[in-house]
C-alpha cells in the first residue's frame, strides 16, 4: 500500500568528500536544505566507503516519512574520470584509484553519481548560486591549491577523460616559482592562497613586509591572511603584494577566458572572504589582460555564493545531469 | 512540376574569407568536393559582400542541374560573435563590424551561416579529417599567428559571446617576447610561425645560428623556414631552436589540455608541413607538461588533414550545426 506516499516530496542526497572533512546534505525539490551531517574524512578507501554508507543511512532515517530520497551524488577531491574512478587524489592519497560509485551502488537502493568536488561546486553555482541560469561559465577556487570547473552550454563540461577544468597547473612563467606538483611556474604557485604567501615571502626576502614578518614571528608564520589583514589596515608594502597577487589571478583568468569565452567567472575559496580587498583589483587587471576586451561583451567576475557546502549541494544535483557517472 | 528534381542531390556551399584569399567550394552530401573558386580577398566590407555574392552565383550556376545547394556557410578570419558579426579582424581591418550574414541572406535563396574561420576548420577536421567522430578536441593553427577552436561534446564550442578558442593570447611569460597584439609573453609570440622566428632571432643575437643568418642575408631574412631547413640538414644550433620551439608549443597545448581535457589535439598551419621534424618533439614535451599525465588517457596530437581548404569545407558544414548563426 503506497497510497500514503503520494504526498511525500522527492529529495536528493549529496556527500562531498574533501581532503579533511566529509559533508552530507539532503536537499528538497526546491534546492532547500533539509538536513546535514559532517565528519572528518578518514584516510583509507574502505573507511571512506563505510563513512559514506553510514551518512547515507543516518540522513535517510532522519528524513524518512517526510521525503523520498531519489538519488545519491558523491563529490570527491581529485581527478575523477568519466567512469567515476578517482584517478589522482593529492589530498586523499590512500584513496587513489577508488571506484566509490561501484562500491556504494550495490548496497543502497537509489542511483549513485560521482564527480570531482569542484565540478559539483560549479553545478551548485549555476543552478542555485552566483551563476544561476548562466550557460557558459568558469568556476575557479583559490584555496591551498586552485580548483576549477568549466560550464559549457548549461552543463559542467567533463572533457574526454572526465578531468577538464584544472587551470591551476597551466604554466604562466617558465622559470617561475616551484609548485606543489613538482613543476615550476604553474598558475597555482602565484594565484592560490599558497601563491599569495609565495609572493609575500619573496618580498620579505627582498627586505620588504618587515612589519608583517614580525607579526607572524618569522617566515614560517608569514601567511596570506596576515598580508590581507595588513593591506586592509593600510600597510603599503602589503597592498603592493595584494596588487601583484591580483594581477596574477587576473592573468590566469584571462588565459582561461581566451579559450572558453565565459559569460561569468565565479571565484571561490579563502580569498573570497576578502572580496572587497581582492575583487575590484582582480576585475580591473582582468580587462587589461583579456584579448579583444574592447570588442566583446565584458566577462562578469563574481564571488561564489554557495559557501563551503557548495560541493555537497552540487553533488545532490548530479542526478539531474545527463551523462553523470555512477 | 518538381518531379525532375527528385534525382538531384543536395549540396552545400562554403566560402572562407581569409586575410589574403577567399575560397569558395561546393560539397556533395558525402563531403565530396564538387567545384571550387578562389579570389584575392578585397579590402572593404562592401567589396567582400560583392565577392561572396558573385562566388555564390558563379558556383551555383556551375552545379545547377546536378545538385541543389541547400545552404551557404561563410567562414571569416577574426572574432565573430554569436550574432554572426565580425567584431575584430586584425587581417581585414576595413571589414571590422561587418554583418555579412545579414547582408547576404536577403539576396540569395538559401539559409546563410557565419562563423570564425578556425571554427570552420575545426568542424571540417571533426567531420571529415584528423579528429573524425571525436567528441572532445582542440584545433590549433600555428601560422603567422595562432588560431584555435574548441570541440566540446561533438560540436564546435562558441562560448558566451561566440569567441571561444583563442589560445594564442594566453600569457605564458610575464616578461616575455612582445606580441603583435601589444602585450608581452603571449603564447603566440613563442609558438606561432612568427614565434619560431622570434626564438631564432634571439639565438642569432646571442651569436648562434650564424650559418642560417648568413644564408638569409641578415636578420630580415632569418625565417622559420630557413631554421627548419637547417635543422633538417643537421645544423645543431638550428636543431636547438627547433627543440626550444617544440617545448613552447607543447607547454601551451598542455595549458589548454589542463582546462579542456581533449581526446585529440589537431595541429594545423605552416609548421605542419614539417611534421616529421616538429611532431615527435612536440608530442614528447607535451607529456612532461600535462598535469597528471600518468593518471589519465594520453592525448593524441595529430597533424591537420584537411589542408588549406579546411575553412571552406567546414563553412559548408555550418548548416548542419545546431545554433549556427546567420
Amino acid at each position: 500500500m503506497n497510497l500514503g506516499k503520494t504526498n511525500i516530496d522527492v529529495a536528493s542526497m549529496g556527500i562531498d568528500i574533501g581532503g579533511t572533512k566529509t559533508l552530507g546534505v539532503v536537499l528538497g525539490g526546491e534546492g532547500n536544505l533539509l538536513t546535514q551531517l559532517r565528519f572528518p574524512t578518514p584516510p583509507s578507501s574502505s573507511k571512506i566507503v563505510e563513512l559514506v554508507l553510514s551518512i547515507y543511512s543516518e540522513l535517510s532515517s532522519e528524513v524518512a516519512g517526510n521525503v523520498d530520497i531519489c538519488s545519491l551524488g558523491i563529490g570527491i577531491a581529485g581527478l575523477v574520470d568519466t567512469s567515476g574512478q578517482l584517478r589522482r587524489a593529492p589530498n586523499l592519497v590512500e584513496a587513489d584509484g577508488l571506484r566509490i560509485g561501484e562500491m556504494i551502488a550495490p548496497r543502497i537502493d537509489v542511483p549513485v553519481h560521482v564527480d570531482n568536488d569542484a565540478n559539483c561546486a560549479a553545478l551548485a553555482e549555476i543552478r542555485l548560486g552566483a551563476a544561476k541560469d548562466v550557460d557558459n561559465a568558469l568556476l575557479v577556487t583559490l584555496g591551498t591549491g586552485i580548483g576549477g570547473a568549466v560550464v559549457a552550454n548549461g552543463n559542467v563540461f567533463r572533457g574526454g577523460f572526465g578531468v577538464a577544468g584544472e587551470p591551476g597547473h597551466m604554466m604562466v612563467h617558465p622559470d617561475g616559482i616551484g609548485c606543489a606538483c613538482g613543476a615550476n611556474g604553474c598558475w597555482e604557485a602565484y594565484a592560490s592562497g599558497t601563491g599569495l604567501r609565495n609572493l609575500a615571502v619573496r618580498q620579505a626576502k627582498a627586505g620588504k613586509l618587515q612589519a608583517v614578518l614580525q607579526e607572524g614571528g618569522g617566515f614560517e608564520g608569514l601567511t596570506g591572511e596576515l598580508v590581507s589583514q595588513a593591506a586592509f589596515e593600510g600597510d603599503q608594502e602589503a597592498i603592493a603584494v595584494v596588487d601583484e597577487y591580483a594581477k596574477w589571478v587576473a592573468m590566469g583568468l584571462a588565459n582561461c577566458a581566451a579559450l572558453l569565452d565565459p559569460e561569468v567567472i565565479v571565484l571561490g575559496g579563502g580569498v573570497i572572504g576578502s572580496w572587497e580587498l581582492f575583487g575590484p583589483k582582480i576585475c580591473e587587471s582582468f580587462e587589461g589582460f583579456l584579448i579583444g576586451s574592447q570588442h566583446r561583451s565584458s566577462v562578469q567576475i563574481k564571488p561564489a555564493k554557495m559557501g563551503e557546502a557548495a560541493g555537497a549541494f552540487g553533488a545532490c544535483l548530479l542526478g539531474t545531469v545527463h551523462g553523470a557517472t555512477g
